[in-house]
Formats: C-alpha cells, structure tokens, sequence
C-alpha cells in the first residue's frame, strides 16, 4: 500500500465550507501520479513519445465524512486489479485525526492503448503491472 | 431534459492535451447548480440558513471520448432518481460535432440531510423533488 | 468594451467564504478567450499550427471588494495597449448589485512570439491589433 | 528564506503544454500557507473566531519562462516588507535545472482587518510581523 500525506488547503474548500468532491479524485489522481513516477515509469516522456498512454475510462468515489480547511489527511492506494487490457485502481482517504476515520473510497479505471493507433493492447504493459503488483505486494 | 451548451476552455485540458477527468465532474456540477438556481433553489441562501443540505455522497463518470481544447459540448441532466433520503441525477456529455457523439455519462447522489443534527430527513425535501421531477417530465 | 455576465460558483469560493484569488484571473482570461474567438481568432488552431503565440509574461489584480457564492458579476474588457511585439490587456469586475460595485481590476501582458523560433516578432500581429482595436473603439 | 519543492503536475497544464497563469501564484500561496502553518499562525482557526483577517488585495506576477508536465521547481518566499496595515510578499520560482533558471516572480499583497468591523488594524499584528520577520533574517 502506497500512501501519502497532505493538508486540505484554502482552495479546496467550496462555499459550503467542506473540500468540492471532484477534488477528492485530483487528490487520489496525485497519489497515483506521485508513485507511478517515484516507481520509475516517466509519464512525462511517456505522454508524447511513449508506445502507450492509459487514459482514464472510469472513475467513481463515496464520501463518507466531509473535509475542511486544514484537516490533515492520508491517501492511500490500496490496490490494483489487472484486466486483460485495463487496470482498476482502489484508493482510500482517511483525516488522520485519533480513530483515523475513512472519509473517501475511490477508483479509477485505465484502458492501455497504443499511442499511435489508440487501439487496445493485449495486455497492459509489463512495466505498469510490475510496478502495481508490487504494489499489491507491499499491501 | 436540461442541457447547457459550453466550450472547452485552454485550463480545462491536461499535458495528455484532454479534459482532465474531475473537469468532467465539474461540467455536471455546474449543469446541477444552474438548473437548481434557474430553478427557484436559492442554493447560496440555503447553505448558511437553509433547514437541510443536500451533501454528494457518490459521484462517478464514464469516459468515452476525450474531449480537447475549443470543443464545443452540451452537458444534459437527463433525469433524477428519488429514494427516500437521497437523490441520483443522471448526466450525459455530447460533442457537438456532427453525430453528437456521446464523451461521457455521469451520476451524482446527493443525501438530504439536517442542516443543523446533520441526521438525514425522512424523505427529500418537496421543492427538490418539485424541481428535479419537472426535470423528468420535461425529458 | 466586451463584457460578460456570470455567476461565482459553488467551487470559486475559498475557506474564508470569498472567491480564491487566482480565480478572478481566470475570470479575465475566459472572457479575454471568449473575445478572441468570437472575433474569429482561432486559439484551438493556432497554439498547434499558428504562425505565432502570445503567451502571458505579466499578470496583476487589484482585489476591492470579495466576491460570495452566488454573486451575478459582470467582468469586463475595457481596451487594450499596443507595444512593439507585447500588448496589454485591462479588465475590470463588477458585481450586479444596486450600484455596480467595482471589485477588480486586472491587467494581462501578452508577449507575440514566433511559434517556430520563439523569438519576440517586431510587432504584434495585424489580425490582433485588429480585433483588440475594435475593441477600443467599440469603449 | 523559505523555499519547498514541488512537481508540475498533469492539471496544472494548460492546452499551450505550458502551466496555465494563475496557477503560478496558486503555487506561491501554497507556500505562504505552508510557512504561515509551520510558523505556528493556526490560518483554519483564525478565519472562522481569530481578531483579525488578512485578505489579498493585489497580487501581481512576471512570467520568464514556461514550465512544462513533471518540471521539478522550488518555490521561494523571499522576504516580506511590513507597511502600516498591510505587508507585501516576495516570490520567486525557480526550475531545478542544472542553472536553477528563474521562470517567475510574484508579490502578493495582504490588508490587515479586523475580523468583526472589517476596518484596517492601526498595524500589521505582531505575531505575523514575527513570522515574516523571521523570513527575512533567515534571508
């Protein structure tokens, strides 16, 4: 389990005082992003010049408790389920006050796709599922 | 059927070069709120002095099609969906190309709650379920 | 002077309950793109094709009164100042109140730039100057 | 001097490739926020009951050069300059090339008032002045 620490800023919150829900899934896209490049894959490069890209075909997310200003909070991706040619991604969110309470489940689900002719890969690449096993594998 | 017309601006877009994928999000949002405003909910009134709120407690989306900078697109609320606390409003995404190519389907779900226990209601409130049924019928 | 009406949304607004800074920029900037392609410059087809591009080099606002959720604004292009390849662009922000309150001013410098060399061209395009004089002239 | 390091991220990319304007000076708030935290200044209690609030009433930045998807910066508050009831903020961002090249400079502007009647203070509060204070010396 990969997880990462942060503190809900000014500009997350919305006028109802609480963070605006669509950044709950920008927090768990960081988290992702963040790992993905600490695990050596360079998204960076990989976007213009790479054989595949993994866009984002699903993403969904339950808020069980509202975050506000300040609240310092844990992300974590729990794991990572492989299909043939798309990967599902399980994040949790949880304020790090004293029962660590959950305050978000999400996921996103990615499509591997050939860069040049956005068709469907086999198999995710090796590289991606290496680094998501290991994942698992640390959970 | 409610629908609003938009354009896809230059910070909505990634480094991929597509809407990034809260955006999306955030395009159903923004359809929601104008609707309810448009609506008679005085939503900015509600908040600090409303009896209830009305809390997202889910939210997903399906990507179909990426969408890039200058597309012009129209976000539908197609229906809502009434249980007894809570609410689902259903939303679809179009390109406004020639076959108005589907990009994307969306739901929210949104609790009614007590603005002040925070317990939820026994059912939602009637000019929610005025507004969102008018929503229905004009479909 | 091309002006725009909108409405501060739900997610405009920071913890303190007014809009987030940076956010009245972008208020700018959408109606500056919003000018721009309704005088038929096409951005979308510039930024990969064009002959040039005119990135920001200088941004300011001064903040008069905050903006809430649900405020009606109307943000204005009041003119444009030619230099030799740069010009600038003035904005003011008005909420719709009894007496239109000035809440920010904000100003924007756009340097015209070869897309190719990324060298300073030896004075803004004609097709710019054009709309952005129209501009002036419609004050 | 303050300084933290950050990576660009995907959303913070604009469709030019290039970091979308305001999220420049969102990254200079980020880290006035984060100095201001660790200062012991507690911002998410002093907005809803602290004596005093501290809005922005101007900010201005100049852009040098653009930064791209995964470019490694350090955001740096320079110094603070202490006037009667407002003090100003000086930035600068720095990509962590082998040349540490400066891609932006920015001032942000703060009013001291008074929480209650939203009158100037007579002078900026001590145990602000302290902070930045502190910022300068450690210059």
């Amino acid at each position: 389990m990969y997880s990462v620490k942060r503190v809900v800023r000014l500009q997350d919150i919305d006028a109802a005082g609480i963070v605006f829900f669509p950044k709950f899934l920008e927090y768990c896209h960081d988290a992702y992003f963040e790992y993905l490049m600490q695990s050596g894959i360079d998204l960076p490069m990989s976007i213009p010049s790479g054989d595949y890209i993994l866009p984002l075909v699903h993403a969904e997310a339950d808020f069980k408790l509202p975050l506000r200003f300040g609240d310092e909070i844990t992300v974590c991706i729990n794991n990572a389920e492989m299909n043939t040619s798309s990967y599902r991604v399980n994040y949790s969110i949880y304020k790090n006050d004293e029962s660590d309470t959950l305050c978000c489940t999400a996921q996103t689900v990615h499509a591997a796709i050939s860069r040049t002719t956005f068709k469907p890969l086999k198999r995710v690449p090796e590289e991606i599922v290496n680094v998501l096993n290991m994942q698992c594998k640390s959970h």
